[in-house]
Formats: structure tokens, C-alpha cells, sequence
């Protein structure tokens, strides 16, 4: 008899997940798994704004997928996935093509622009390694410019983030802490630089507690962020960007770094392959599956579920990721060995913390406020946990945070 | 009786030469002495390829003037120096005037483009701290860039040289020592990258012996780089440069960097100021004053004296900048005491020795070839000499180059 082909699109959080789990779970002989990721290295995406600020290095966010493969179990495909195709159960990618028995599509999230005009051209995203590091580099190259033009722009000092929601002020709790260094390296006084967000929602960090709402802004505030909240943002433009409050009171934000943090959707190839979604994100069953599809799962940021208890679909994050992975991965061993019945997904919401630097934060765990260092050292455990469920402790060892205090 | 006022325009190799060398040998009473600079800080400008480079951190290549000035003895003025009236005997600062009694004049050199139209505006100077640090972080930018673009952009991964001179070989050295670690920060195939040198003359480094040439050139060749010899540049466009074999044999070669480092002339407020100059650099009286000015001494980069073995120009270099400054200042000193003759300058040639990355290199040292590691290492004795010159072996200790293995 024919092992099953089990296709796994991506390497992120779900992916990985599901390839890890199914190595432990299955036999050599009960099924031919392959991995398929676009780069050799998996990336912690909750790490990127990170990297993007230039407070650690990119290599620290990301580790080869072949360090967590068991090569005797998965066989790693590094190639790009270009099409899905149900019909005759296949997988096209840009070097050859994969036919599946069952496939998991775990692609992960693109930027949503909401159709804004010049914000794929002109505005820096914070999306994977190469984005990260080529905004990272952006910044570092303003400032180093500065002092070496006869006429001074003080737009090359300022930077302007679209999005105060998760990862918008995650990235401007980085941002705040890295400009003292950038200043010092190029020698800038430091009143020149201006960090300014825009939010097109009445809050900050909207869905979060508004007593931790006001520590994360006052805490950014403080450190010389400037929040233009329940203001959208209309245009980007080469010169920075056009918001508006209300209909009327437009103003031009003028600024050479230019950052949306917005928004994410699910991959597009989800919806170019034929799958009924809403913004690259499918409805799911409850058991994963594609509707329609029992051999197709979808997991992570290109599926969507609705929380029952507030009738709004759950955020995409690396926990509901990772715990739809593990439940995916039941699933698929339960199908290949064709007895039991398939499990259903139920989130277990672990709690949320948003940092504010690495040094502090602001966040519910377990049901509970926490606030400053108690946040900081939280987040890191977060951080750690996930390295720790996909590659075990000598992950935990290698690409862990361990500056706790 | 009041002191003399004894002004120096310029912190560079010559000009702090000039301020340490009376701050030892002039009382308190004697003179008043000023030392204007633009910076608070001296550069080392034969370092300077190496912070463009990135292979040397640009804080290593400086350091605070205060920290070699005796303050009691010499006042530091941090301005820019606008013009200088020798009718009334006063600089014109930026912020302020001074009058002189003595003035000397030590305001380096400006990067000389022949006229070739668009270098101004496109292509990347190896001068000072801030241009240095801007080339650097403009190709790490491109680099960073690369992977990020749906569309690869080859000519990002292009460094063009104008210039195969002295300046443009040790940045060559550096920089192909480079190369290999900005393509493993920014997952770059190495064989994508490509330094192309381009030089007018018919040969590398004119005025070095052929075999010594012969060694450097093989020497880059065998890291990647590509040389154009007898090759003119035409223009500089935001492409690349246009260049000639000929007259006829025009190419254009595309490259997001553009490095000019084909030529120096001395500081145009020379010629500004009413002196009679070649390229801003004044043909300068045996005893370094200007011709006509007995009260006026013009040192380093912006002096022009003529090596009579051979009827042409020394070249300007630290090594005759520094010698030149510490003539000066016996002469000041004579002149402030009202008894002596002033001394007439002789160069003293110790050699020279181009490296070509921290490794390797080619020179003359009194009289003798030599190459490779040999070469390496007195270039670090050199480097280390011009420190201990001006500040002592504390600054040596401080700031001097120590991997000599």
C-alpha cells in the first residue's frame, strides 16, 4: 500500500508546528511528509519589529528549518508556492511540482493597504527578514547622511509609523530606544529626530485593556513619540503622508521613513487557488479543514475562526498559530491511520503581551494586568515558549532571550 | 606688551601639528594661540577608506581635538572658517572674528572632479567622517535592499571606482575584504557582486614602481575586482558613470554606487580669500609662508611645493602635512621671540605604503620594496606614528592599530 503524501506550505509558526508534531507522531512507514518554505530559515515574526528597528540582530530571529526537521520523516523543499490545485490534488511551486493526499496550508500573512494609494511603494513594511533588515538599513542611512549635506533635511530624522496597534507600538517601543544610539553614532542632537504614529482608530492598541492602553501611550510619549490618533491616513507619497481627522483637517506628514504596521491579510494564494476567503483568510471548520475539502487543512494567519463568545473573528497570532499546528497535526495522524474521529479547535488564549522596548511592556496573562518589567520579562518567556515548543530546549538555548533584567 | 595673536585654521594632520608642537614650545606668556576647527573632533584622512569602507569603525578613525590640546596654552574655537582678509588681518568665522598676528593656514583638501559633469551630484566621496559613513551605510543599504525586491536589481550589488590612485586602491582593499560579509549579512550570492575600478591614466597608482603596481593590481584582481585602465570617465548619471577607451569606445557601466576618488585640490577659501593658487593649493615660500605675506604660513594640502628632482609637485600626503607643521611652528616660534632666522623646509621622504585591505599591501620604506604582510605591518607602524606624533603614546594606546598578525 502507498504511504499518504502530506504536503505542509510554509515554515512559520503553524507550519512548523505541524511538521514537528507529525515527525514525533507517525512512523518512517505511515506516511511521506514534505515541508515546502520559500527561504532555508523560519523566522520568529513577532521578533521582526526588532529586527527592523536594528535592536537585534535579523540572524537572532530566524533559524534554519533543517535544525527542527527529523531528515529521516520530512523531506525540507525550499521553493515558492505558486498555485493550489484542488481538482487534481497538486501543489505547483516555481521548481516542480508536489501531489498531496493531504495538504496544509500554513502561508502565513501578507500587508493589508485597504487600498491606500502608495503604500506598496513608498512605505516600508515590517513583513519578514529582508524587509525587516532593509528598514533597519533605511533608517541607518538617513541619519548617517544627514550631517554630510551642505543643507540639513531634518525629514531624514523623522519617521513615521501608520498603525498603533500591536505591531506599530511594538515596533515604535523599539524605534524610541534605538534613536539615542542612531544620534550618537551620527552625531544628530537628539531634539531633531521625530518618531510620530498615526492611528485611524479612536485608541491605541484597540481591543486592550484602556488602563494598559494609556501606559503603553504615555509610556511612548514619554520617550518622545508623538500619537496622531483617530486619524487616517489618506495617501503615501514619496514625501511622507497625507492624513486626515475627520473630513476636513488634512495635514501632510512629511518624513523620508515612511512605515505601515498596520494591517495583514492572509496569503493570496489562498484566494488565486479557488478558496472562498475574506481578505486571504478562509472561514475553516472547526476540525481545520478547508469547507468543502476534508484533505485540505488551513491553519495560522490565511484561516479564519470566529470567537463565539464576542461574534468576532479571533486575531491571526503565533499562539492561535501554533495551537491550531498541534491540533492540525492530531488531525492529519488520525486520517492516516483511518480510525478515531477528527478533534475540534478550541483556543486557549494563554493571554497577550505587547512590548514596549525590552525593557517594558504592557499585557493580560492568565486573566491578569501586568505592567513595566513584569510585562518585559513575560513577553520573553512568550518568546521563549515558542522556540521551545517547535525545537525544544536546545532552540530555547540557541535562539532564546535571556536579558532579563 | 601684548602677546601675539597666532591663529590656526585647520585641525587636521598640519594644523594640529602646528598647535601641539608650540603649545610645548611657547610659553604662557608668549602668545596667544587659537586653533579653529569645523569638527570637535581630527580625523585620520588616510584612515578614512576604511571607515567608507566599513571594514573600520568611523569613531576609530577620530578623536576629540580637546583631548591632545593644552588648554591652557591653546584656545579651541569648534566654527567654519568663511574667508580670510589679509588686508585687516582677520577670519571670518561662521560665528565669529578673529584678528592674527600670525596666521596659519591648514584647511585640507576638497575632492577635485575635473569637471566631469554629475560627480557633485551622484557619486559618494571618501573626504571626511560624514561622508565616509554615509558610502558605508549606502552600500550596506543596497545590499539590504536586494533580497527585498520582487524585481532583483543587479547593479544594487555594483560598487564603480573612479580613480585607481592611491585613495582608490586602499578602498578597493578594504572593500573586497568587505564584500564577503555583507553577502553572508544579506543571504547575497558572492558571484553577484561586482567592483569595477575605472582609471584614466595608463596605469594603477602612477608613480609607483611597476612592480610594486603589478603586485597590487593582481593582487585585487584575484579578489574580484575588475580594473578599466586608461579608461576616462565621461559623466557621472544617477546610472553609473559613461565611460571612453578612446574616444570612440564609449560604455556605460550601471551601479547604484558610484565612488569618486580620483582626485584632491586644496580648499577653496584659499582662493576665495585672494591668494594666488593652482587648484587651491598655494605655491608657498621655502619657510611655508605665502608669497608676499610674511605673517601668513600655508601648510598640508592647501601648500604647493615643487620636488626639484623631478620639477613636479609633492604630492599632498599626512606625512609631508605633519613635517610641514612642525616647521611651521619653529618658525612661529622665531618670530614671536624677534630672534633667529626661519628655517626653510625640506622633505623628508620616509616612504610610502598603499595597503590593500588589513592584510596585505605594497610600499617603499627608506628606499626599500616591499609587499604583502611585511607592507601590512608598516602601514600600521605609519598609521601608529602619525598618532604618537601629535598626541603621544597615549593616544597611540588609545586609538592606534594593534592586529598586526
Amino acid at each position: 500500500m502507498k504511504k499518504p503524501n502530506i504536503v505542509i506550505l510554509g515554515a512559520g509558526y503553524g507550519g512548523l508546528m505541524v511538521a514537528t508534531r507529525l515527525q514525533k507522531q507517525l512512523g518512517v512507514n505511515e506516511a511521506e511528509i514534505f515541508l515546502v518554505n520559500k527561504n532555508d530559515y523560519h523566522y520568529e515574526t513577532t521578533w521582526l519589529h526588532e529586527a527592523s528597528a536594528g535592536t537585534l540582530h535579523h540572524d537572532k530571529v530566524r533559524y534554519d528549518v533543517a535544525s527542527v526537521i527529523d531528515k529521516n520523516k520530512v523531506t525540507f523543499i525550499q521553493d515558492t508556492v505558486q498555485k493550489i490545485s484542488t481538482a487534481d490534488k497538486k501543489v505547483v511551486l516555481e521548481g516542480q511540482e508536489l501531489s498531496y493526499d493531504y495538504l496544509v496550508v500554513a502561508l502565513g500573512a501578507e500587508p493589508e493597504t485597504f487600498g491606500i494609494k502608495g503604500l506598496h511603494e513608498y512605505a516600508f513594511m515590517i513583513s519578514n527578514v529582508n524587509s525587516a533588515r532593509q528598514l533597519r538599513e533605511h533608517i541607518e542611512y538617513q541619519f548617517a547622511t544627514y550631517n554630510n549635506e551642505a543643507e540639513k533635511d531634518d525629514t531624514r530624522l523623522r519617521i513615521v509609523v501608520g498603525g498603533a496597534g500591536f505591531t506599530g507600538i511594538e515596533f515604535l517601543g523599539e524605534l524610541a530606544n534605538r534613536v539615542p544610539d542612531l544620534c550618537k553614532e551620527y552625531d544628530i542632537d537628539y531634539h531633531k529626530v521625530k518618531i510620530i504614529c498615526v492611528e485611524a482608530a479612536p485608541t491605541a492598541l484597540p481591543g486592550f485593556d484602556p488602563e494598559l492602553v494609556d501606559y503603553a501611550v504615555s509610556h511612548l510619549e514619554r520617550k518622545g513619540v508623538e500619537f496622531k490618533i483617530g486619524t487616517a491616513i489618506k495617501e503615501c507619497t514619496p514625501d511622507g503622508f497625507i492624513v486626515a481627522k475627520g473630513e476636513n483637517d488634512v495635514e501632510e506628514i512629511k518624513a523620508k521613513t515612511v512605515v505601515w504596521a498596520a494591517g495583514v491579510r492572509g496569503n493570496s494564494i489562498v484566494e488565486e487557488s479557488g478558496f472562498e476567503a475574506m481578505r486571504g483568510r478562509v472561514k475553516v471548520e472547526k476540525t481545520l479543514s478547508a469547507p468543502g475539502h476534508n484533505d485540505v487543512f488551513i491553519i495560522g494567519d490565511c484561516a479564519l475562526m470566529i470567537n463565539e463568545e464576542i461574534n468576532r473573528p479571533y486575531p491571526p497570532t503565533a499562539q492561535i498559530s501554533m495551537q491550531q499546528g498541534e491540533l492540525c497535526a492530531n488531525n492529519l495522524v488520525t486520517l492516516v491511520r483511518g480510525k478515531g474521529n477528527l478533534q475540534e479547535f478550541k483556543f486557549d488564549d494563554k493571554g497577550t503581551v505587547c512590548s514596549l522596548g525590552h525593557d517594558d511592556g504592557v499585557g493580560v496573562v492568565f486573566g491578569k494586568k501586568i505592567t513595566g518589567s513584569k510585562a518585559a520579562f513575560m513577553k520573553k518567556v512568550v518568546d521563549n515558549r515558542a522556540l521551545f515548543m517547535i525545537g525544544g530546549p536546545g532552540l530555547v538555548l540557541k535562539k532564546g532571550k535571556f536579558n532579563f533584567f
